[in-house]
């Protein structure tokens, strides 16, 4: 296991799907800062499960700062340990496939890595569940970046085969389920439905973007920008890439197409276009940073599928019970969200900013 | 600057384009190796420049081990440090382009970042040159990994609007520019040359396996092989995305087609299909780890762009003189290898083998 | 702050003294390892205050396991967490000397780092109470030490200006204040007891031996068993000195005397003497590991002190109110022991077993 | 191996006594620094073999900075290197001694933690020489904190017996045995010209300060100034102790006599005394930081020893030829500076400066 990221801010995540609690700890905030927890908490229900779409599991998410913090409720240096009750905690309801693992999930990977003593209820420690204290703490850093003026935005790109339509450049109406084109939208939740009928699920891209950044942070050759949110993003369980700017498109481009010519904006150094979504070399050019990843479809479906009894040593087919969300797009966009503030929180903490 | 990466096997890479050299630390590899340096020198000629289609300047690449080995020419467990000299160092060539930064180039954003100090020449610290060490470091864990029975091998998915044919499943026979697909191949060296005709630069997309890995390696949350292989690969210049398995692709698939069947092969676990590219909750399930990355064109092109004069504080244009590379996918290819390879070879020497 | 250390055990500390907790995260344990937190709980009421020699404020130190235990309650692979609540938080208690730092404190320095906004509380990160988790660490430590053959004893080798007798060559037989000779001890206490008399305390030093160590562990150059043992030691609040084998004492020596001969006793490889406390160039020799720590005396004390108001900006004096431990070397005793298991657990989960 | 220390300057070394070179990776140094070669070497002298009392082997250490400079000579943010060419590298005369571990040398250990993999030649990676890289680096630092206004002055604090006399306060005249009372100097030149004439050795202590030092440096729990310098100092081959301020002798004395009481001068907040070393709580306070370090004796004497045929499994002696530094502790002044240096040089990027 290797929970811990970060270089000035350090990131640790702790808990497992049925244990008593999730966690994080967070060192290198600056003290004396806000934190504004109602705003961390509506961040937080972006991400828990619960809508007409999702998974039966209903957890209220109810944060819980227990350390970092002064009496006056301002950080106080010290790291800030924030927990997330576990309240609808059932490790018995996984015992039936104790020893069929579910395609598509960890089961089988973990099983062999910790020699069977993973911890199986719900994905143990890396279940979605997980991504919790991740939001707590990318709606933590989105208030300190929020006074540097950086803000972060999103939406789902794609969707069960409908994308969305136009340029992502405001935060959009529908926090929940975020597109720019209303009609897109509604195109995508009825595919959620279609799919859920059927017993299946869905996946998709989503996009994001960093407003107001200054240039200049980003630290290569392995702590670039780039470096430094993939390494988060695939810390979210279901990402299967991340390209930056033009991205994987940008293979099929010519040089003469791709490179992003320099002006000058009311005497800024700005580009015209913004191909390399923000980052040149690793390092920040000061225009909105860019960056798409890709979510595939929920492992748990309704059918039957193929597996391997592993006590029994032979194939088997297993149906998982239960409600299952068909589609966890929709909650892993404040996950993308709060990687990118975390990551960016760290670069710019560890910013110089002194002409030597 | 953030140049050293790795747990149990860490890499810390030196060096400018014009600097006296270039070079890699790498503490943890066991001792008592034996290292082919001429193999390393072999898999490093991959990268290096010279070829028919590539830029003017020519480097032997001679790698140079000035640490790390006993009298016997083993390993001896402490750092290793291999030294590449920069034969052809010609700072002086880019004192034109001084305060001309060039579009798809890191110049503006180290200037900014570095207060002017940046070593302009040839892109200083941020140069393509530094894939040098990096493959010096990935030929050296190959050699770790073949006695493990675990091998790299990677193609030329897509250049130029050309996509390669054929499943990727061995050593292509042309490594200096591989392709399962001749016919394919010969196409993508034509559009290169048209490219090159028209001072203009061509991307690509590559895609690399891993074969022979055991099930179990990689330690999420953080350092899931995902996490480490993209945090490296972001570390190559031009590199704007990084999928593996079914990737992007993922997204449009629903569950029922994305989840790998597991099945039994001669009392072994295996998974019928590997849309998951050989790795599930970020840890290796024993089938191949696949994966693909994007790479730019090659931002140095023969044509007129548009930039900004830093020091009059004015729009102009610039044209960049020489012969570039107008495309560096195929020297990329080892750099590829190469980051699978320290990656996988870090992993693999931090696993625990025994049952607890 | 930086409240994470170690390699392949990475430990990290949060919580304040008048928090709602203080706890531990560990990363690394080996899965499958079941604790016995009675035995826990025992090691840990050896650092809690409460003692007839002690400060007023009596605290549980009830350890609770949130995260890293599967079903069986065993170590599953995951990050465990501990915590301890701080069922005595009083913050109140400290607001009279809200801008008078007490000597020998680090409010004053606290509060130029953190530039006000420390948690003023009972030392807040920087209480003694930190070293409750620490010590919740160490004796999870301890058990998984135990299985290997290695256990770690300790004494007070110095308090009040009286020095034990005898040689520490097994676990002494009272653990709540270890003396190798009963009436060393006994006027210890009465050294303390009159200190406390006349308002003041006492410091002293602290021996610690690491036994049943095989030889071959730790990582020099910066990795070696002092520098991580260092490392952790001067985390416990008060200790200002460190020492290894003959330490001091052998800048008096001369190499005919420090220089340790090699024998054979049974096949084995030992050493005559022991000055080199079992560690040569870093790397365990398998001798005893042994180490000294001296504790200053407690900052906390009745009489009156000079000091700064520094809101006023002028001299002048403060008294400490309440009762305050008059010495708490004791109470060090197990900080040291969890110390010395930490680091040890740390060398021996990262060593290489096998020969390449 | 564990050769990379520190977190926002990042030291690496590498090298062995008899590999072509030793050398140092150093991140994390401001961009636009110009640094004086010619006032390293100078430092690197101070440490270099080759006085009237030293070793047979000479070596210029000569310093080449091979990465990391710009044009201009100035540091350009990328990772510098320093390489110091080992010119007398002669490995050969070490073979006698194969199989037979020398008393006090690492000679046994690196061979169990390597598999008979070190490289045996004067100690290899665990020899002496690697101090003249951290030299070099902290040559380096030193530079750059010159321009604080914050130095560091050492003198031999005790040797053979001698203690030094009087107060350390500036540098001392006699950079190369550096006292503060000459005739205590002479008399510890006459112990080790004693020493050697009896083929015998000897260690001592050095006292270290660093002077101009703001408050508010350091990051506990674990990366307070104590840990950092500790875990740095442990790195230097010899090193048996460390204690800052009263170190030790703190441990007998009260908490009234300890305490350094608080006052004002010229507005400023400063300490009577300085007990503390300057260092409470890990963070410094603004007086001189003070800590000592015990220097064993040099391992390799002249005189007949007993020790272990490893190859034969039987009890031997073994007698080192050749001539050998009878005392190290003037040659360890310059490596404690660096220690120094380098630690407070990385608290001192690391530091935030701005209120929140």
């Amino acid at each position: 296991m290797s929970n811990t990221i970060g270089n000035k801010l350090k990131l640790t995540i702790f808990g497992q799907s049925h244990a008593p609690c999730v966690g994080a700890v967070i060192e290198g905030l600056p003290a004396g800062m806000a934190i504004d927890t109602d705003r961390v908490r509506a961040f937080m229900a972006r991400r828990a499960p619960g809508g007409e779409l999702s998974t039966a599991r209903r957890e209220a998410d109810e944060i819980r700062i227990v350390a970092g913090l002064n009496e006056a409720g301002r950080t106080c240096g010290a790291p800030l340990c924030a927990v997330i009750e576990n309240a609808d905690a059932r490790p018995g309801d996984y015992e039936a496939l104790r020893d069929l693992p579910r395609p598509g999930h960890a089961d089988y990977t973990a099983r062999v890595k910790y020699f069977g003593h993973q911890d199986r209820a719900g994905g143990g420690h890396l279940s979605g569940r997980l991504t919790a204290p991740l939001c707590a703490a990318g709606g933590i850093c989105l208030q300190l970046l929020a006074r540097s003026g950086i803000s972060v935005i999103s939406r789902i790109a794609a969707l069960g085969g409908v994308e969305d339509a136009g340029e992502l450049a405001a935060t959009t109406a529908d926090a929940d389920f975020p597109t720019v084109d209303d009609a897109r939208g509604r195109a995508m939740r009825a595919r959620i439905a279609e799919a859920a009928a059927e017993g299946d699920s869905l996946g998709g891209i989503v996009e994001c973007k960093v407003l107001g950044l200054p240039a200049g942070l980003g630290d290569p050759v392995f702590g670039g920008m780039e470096n430094r949110i993939a390494a988060l993003l695939f810390g979210i369980p279901a990402v299967k890439g991340v390209e930056f700017g033009a991205g994987f498109a940008a293979a099929g481009l010519r040089g003469s197409e791709m490179n992003d010519p320099f002006r000058l904006r009311e005497g800024a150094v700005v580009t015209e276009t913004n191909h390399a979504g923000g980052i040149l070399g690793g390092i920040t050019n000061g225009m909105p940073l860019v960056f798409r990843m890709a979510v595939k479809p929920t492992p748990s479906i309704g059918r039957e599928q193929r597996s391997v009894d592993l006590a029994a040593g032979r194939e088997t087919v297993l149906r998982i019970t239960g409600r299952h969300d068909p589609c966890i797009v929709p909650r892993a966009v404040p996950c993308v969200e709060a990687a990118a503030a975390i990551s960016v929180t760290d670069a710019l903490l560890g910013r110089r900013k002194e002409r030597n």
